[in-house]
């Protein structure tokens, strides 16, 4: 048992924050046991460390990152999107068929995630099956949690970055059989996103998602062009979500959807109808010109929408300035189209970045009994002589802090 | 004679960025005399700093920025407007009339504009004259340029911030006076907003621009409100801009409008006749939910666009994160106003966060002869073994840097 003193905050829900100032977590085992205002008598001989007037918040959860895209953060950002895959990303991912380039970009991706806060993500990799492993094993070694995608792409694609449908296929089966065991990182299968997977291809994964009990992730409806081309090509399909949903991909594992900027009705229906996880990616969806999410839209329809940093469309890891970022972007579908969306607050994208995201990749994401510690110190968010509250701390980090503020960070209980 | 050698980089003008890659900038006296590829035999006796391949960029200037609100950064966010204001706003900004409250934040709003490389700065205090002349002593004593202002507020805002007009003209009168001196920081007009300014008192700030040349900062079509709100209380003026025409505030000195996101064509009348500077906030018209400046259209009409961190609206000093933002509130100007507003790019942005923003205060901004060396070393931008261009050095810094990557600060020719 070890007790751990500070200003504790984490989500009760999209409304409220749970907020015990001056208080104890008690951890053990790596698992939290309780909150207590005082150190309870039961608890006399425990170990204690005070992080003060420290925030201790759960770590975040980041639900759609390229990891092999971490190069490209920051830079770009001034070409259209066309041209940022042809000039940037789709040359950048074809090195990763080079270990020798993969390893260090991946080292360094996953350092910064750590950096930042982020201990949970569902990770884009590449096409290339020894590089994914290499990033899967990087996670497994840090004790991060994760679910990691061997990408598919065998159409429209370029040529140095496509696969053949049996290659994609067979590489992504042999991928999984790899990684059956049961830690903390899994496989995911990773379609790029309908334009560039051939219905054999979507299909076939389907099938291996019902052998391995896989979930799925992919990019929907994340511009106008991308949500009717999709529609183009697989004209039997109602909506982007149903291509997946028919092609049996859906109800195997999480199913984690990112951007989700144009969904109809019958996206709606399917995400709900099997627990989808739609990922908001503000930073990325601004870069790229797609349009804004309606975040309370998707959540009034009882759908977990979360967080995602999405590297390289997004310029930064730390889901923290996503929280406010999503913020900024709500406040202006609200002033753009104010009946499509509603301005959302702190406690809501709180609650995205770490309870609904961390929802995603088992118990972590809160603080109640049972639940893993992982957590971070926030501190050195005050002014001299102006004391703030926790929710105001909490708030003035998201917007403004960075990974300077993160002064400790424990994962599975264990202090790094 | 000094050479200092890196990558250099400044703004010719909107479009364009002048990039010397592995070359000299000569500084005699403070003043840039040249950049050379090689060191000139000329010069072949003076001393040389080597960067290697860090960026030299002129430093930022911020057109718009209250530091007496610089505790609010990042916290009440979710608040409306009206609620900001009158919750954390006005009642902080009331303490300022404390000597004691005042010093501490002042002294680390400068420090902290230094650190972010911010070397020039157009700043509201607050009404009270003794606390607005220790800041301006401090910007001062620091080498700083700037121009700072006592705030008029004479009406409509609550009695604890609230001037009569008789002693709100008095105490600026006197305010120029102790400020009729030479030195880089200058005193400049600032009515708050029409909204908050009586007649008399605007009228009477006329005057005292005149006979003392000084010019005037204010915010202007910050939000629909505000503008209908101006012409409601000045029936007879065409514009929000128009009333400080009339009032003879204009043409005195610099006149900088901050926000400007729904100018008529009289505001751009006016704005152009008088040479006028609107400042775009992008963090702050963000927060605030006030709307986009159509910042490509002020400048196709002539007009000198530059940008402000505004805190506490925004969240944070840091110009060239603002040039970020800038870009990402153009890309969704054009998704949602296409008719008003075009896609705007690094180099756009860039130069209004110095070469544009520069003019206002003298000979900075740029590195052409003549101008002051007022300089920054941007580093640490790189990965490992993936060399970047200047330019998307200086895009990634814009994006996701922050002042660590700020390794080296020039102000007037001397290291800081």
């Amino acid at each position: 048992m070890h007790l751990y003193h500070g200003d504790i905050v984490y989500s009760e829900n999209r409304e409220t924050l749970k907020i015990f100032e001056d208080s104890y977590i008690a951890v053990e085992n790596g698992l939290v046991e309780g909150i207590y205002p005082q150190i309870p008598d039961k608890f006399s001989g425990a170990e204690v460390t005070d992080y003060g007037r420290g925030l201790i918040i759960p770590a975040f959860s980041d639900l759609h990152v390229h990891a092999s895209q971490f190069l490209q953060r920051g830079i770009g950002m001034d070409l259209l999107l066309n041209d940022w895959l042809n000039t940037y990303t789709f040359p950048q991912e074809s090195h990763f068929a080079d270990m020798d380039y993969a390893e260090p970009v991946y080292e360094a991706y996953v350092n910064d995630m750590i950096r930042h806060g982020t201990f949970h993500a569902c990770i884009f990799a590449t096409i290339h099956r020894p590089a994914t492993n290499l990033l899967f094993k990087k996670l497994e070694e840090k004790g991060l949690r994760a679910l990691v995608g061997k990408v598919n792409m065998d159409f429209q694609s370029p040529p140095y970055l496509c696969e053949t449908t049996e290659e994609s296929l067979r590489e992504t089966e042999i991928f999984l059989e790899e990684h059956s065991g049961g830690t903390l990182v899994k496989p995911i299968l990773t379609p790029r996103f309908a334009p560039t997977c051939s219905r054999e291809l979507i299909w076939g994964l389907g099938k291996l998602g019902k052998k391995y009990k896989v979930g799925v992730q992919t990019h929907i409806v994340e511009s106008r062009w991308e949500a009717a081309e999709s529609l183009r090509l697989f004209p039997d399909c109602r909506s982007d979500s149903e291509i997946y949903e028919k092609a049996g991909l859906l109800g195997n594992g999480p199913s984690v959807f990112a951007h989700v900027i144009f969904p109809n009705e019958d996206d709606i229906r399917v995400m709900k109808e099997y627990d989808c996880t739609p990922v908001q990616c503000p930073d990325s969806t601004n870069n790229i010109i797609a349009g804004i999410m309606a975040v309370d839209r998707l959540q009034e329809k009882g759908l977990r929408v979360t967080l995602g940093c999405d590297i390289g469309g997004g310029q930064q890891n730390g889901i923290y300035r996503q929280c406010a970022a999503s913020i900024k972007l709500s406040k202006l579908k609200e002033f753009y189209e104010p009946e499509l969306g509603k301005t959302i607050d702190i406690a809501n994208t709180f609650y995205m970045a770490t309870k609904a995201g961390g929802e995603v990749f088992g118990n972590v994401g809160t603080f109640d009994p049972g639940f893993v510690f992982d957590a971070l110190v926030i501190d050195n968010i005050e002014d001299e002589g102006h004391p703030m509250t926790p929710a105001q701390r909490l708030e003035r980090f998201c917007y403004a802090g960075d990974d300077r503020n993160v002064t400790a960070r424990y994962l599975n209980g264990t202090l790094l």
